[in-house]
């Protein structure tokens, strides 16, 4: 593949493969050690056991071994929008606004400082997706919680200020204009060919192989063909769901299994990149459509987005999805 | 102001702004000296006189005093996109892919390679400028030529890999779904309301005075309404127009007044931060819509984007447009 440009089938977003540069796939690898000695606990750190003081009160906690805990979800000390208020709009001269209504909670994946999700036994994975799964199902029970976003920072380049391994959510009061955009595409996929075009592209990738990094009984892990950064990873759930409070028991064990392992790859095979998740799932009133699929999308920050990929919304990607997948497969 | 959420009038995007974290304008301000003590040649540079050898052929070349050059055009060496093939699309199963047709040139701003726009002249500035505008007219001659971007990336966290003052240009062999939205969002607002919405905010901002930096005869520079970053500044002519081809020779000189100004304005008080600008224009066959308005965007590069701006298109800014347009505005 020389100097490609892909579509992104659910998104009808392009890309521009620029290989040419001359990367290979182990170039991408960083050469600082980060996240080394660190220590299993962290007196100054809020999110570790015994300096509950610095933190806001409690939402939930995940029982442990020894009267301890596995993870914890509090409310964000600096909340970007807070649940006071509400979602009406009001004019500032020819604008709109409204208050900054929403939630923006923080699950604590540990008691351990230095631990990440890539060294933790499955079963605890297992137990942060099951965290993830009742916090989002009692989320989208406010009527006006359009979005429900879970995401990840890994790393200071992913925008994270604090090294203790830790989640986020964000609920917004309003649907942005870039999820319903893509869900038009994806709908007009749908009333084109009749079908979800994620579970397309999962039959596609599953029979063609190049761009699989790992399957297991209900769900895959692989590099979209339209990938947008090197190593860009998305991992769904075989069966058909357009949102994540649709997960059974049975694929959160599988995820849990896939997301481990395939941060495990890229903190192995990459010296341990900054990266970003993002459970994409479908905004509020949408989780019975046809057309939409939720999907665990890793995007690691080997890249920076400069002016063209501002202005225009075209990511360049240096790598190769085929490359990329072969290269995060191979033992 | 405390927790506000505000929409793009031109394109329906919200931003969050969180200034409960409590940062001032000031506190933006840049610790690290960066650029300083740089040569005024360096013989490594690609982009100096007398290293020609080490550059494709020059497209065009803009004359200066001695014989010598004020600024110069040329290939990328290192192209995203190529001229030679085209833009047919082709399947590769059920994804749509095509080669990279392109065009991807350097404008190098200045023999110097120790100078930034903030400290030229204003006259080498509009040089800058007319260049861009002639690159931009022989550019969008081509039919394959979708869409013309110019942009620039000041520093390496804004993505540049060459400390020599430069611009890129970037031609691509299609509209990407992204400016599609954003015209579509334009188009609803002029259906709806009979007028573009670019000259609707500059009248309103013009009146209401809080986030303009300041203004001359054709045009104006304000921080937008909903800003994404912090000190975000868009430069607009106050005559409407699509399409940056459509500038006329006094519309130039103001321009680079102005963009020199707010450039200088940035470097003297956030101590030289990196930032990207792009002209954000009309795509092929559109630079006669009534709904459009080509800009100059400035967007500094104080913050991360995150997983959360990843994955819901909404943008958490720190500071707060009246704050940051005053912080500029001040002598």
């Amino acid at each position: 593949m020389d100097g490609e440009i892909r579509q992104n089938k659910a998104t009808k977003e392009w890309v521009i493969y620029a290989p040419g540069r001359g990367k290979r796939p182990s170039d991408f690898r960083s050469s600082e050690d980060k996240r080394l000695d660190l220590p299993q606990h962290d007196p100054e750190c809020p999110f570790c056991p015994g300096n509950e003081e610095m933190l806001p009160p409690i939402i939930m906690e995940t029982p442990g071994p020894n009267g301890g805990w596995l993870n914890r979800v509090v409310p964000n000390k600096y909340p970007a929008l807070s649940p006071e208020g509400n979602n009406s709009r009001y004019e500032v001269g020819p604008y709109l606004a409204m208050k900054g209504y929403g939630r923006h909670e923080v699950i604590i994946e540990s008691p351990r400082h230095d631990v990440q999700i890539a060294d933790m036994p499955v079963a605890e994975v297992e137990q942060l997706i099951e965290t993830y799964h009742k916090r989002h199902l009692d989320l989208l029970n406010g009527q006006k919680n359009m979005l429900t976003l879970i995401f990840r920072n890994h790393g200071f380049q992913a925008g994270t200020s604090l090294i203790h391994p830790h989640s986020q959510i964000i609920v917004t009061g309003m649907v942005p204009a870039y999820i319903r955009w893509r869900e038009e595409a994806a709908q007009a996929y749908f009333d084109e060919f009749g079908r979800c075009v994620y579970c397309e592209m999962i039959d596609f990738e599953r029979k063609d192989g190049q761009r699989v990094i790992l399957e297991n009984e209900t769900c895959i892990a692989f590099v979209p063909f339209a990938a947008e950064v090197p190593f860009e990873t998305w991992l769904l759930p075989k069966r058909h769901q357009a949102c994540f409070r649709q997960i059974s028991d049975a694929e959160k064990g599988d995820m849990a299994a896939a997301l481990q392992e395939v941060l495990a790859r890229l903190r192995d095979k990459l010296n341990d990149p900054d990266y970003n998740y993002i459970i994409n799932s479908a905004a509020q009133f949408k989780e019975g459509e046809p057309h939409l699929h939720w999907y665990l999308q890793i995007r690691p920050r080997l890249t920076t987005r400069a002016g063209f990929e501002i202005g225009s919304g075209i990511s360049i990607n240096p790598s190769v999805p085929e490359k990329d997948a072969a290269f995060l497969r191979a033992d």
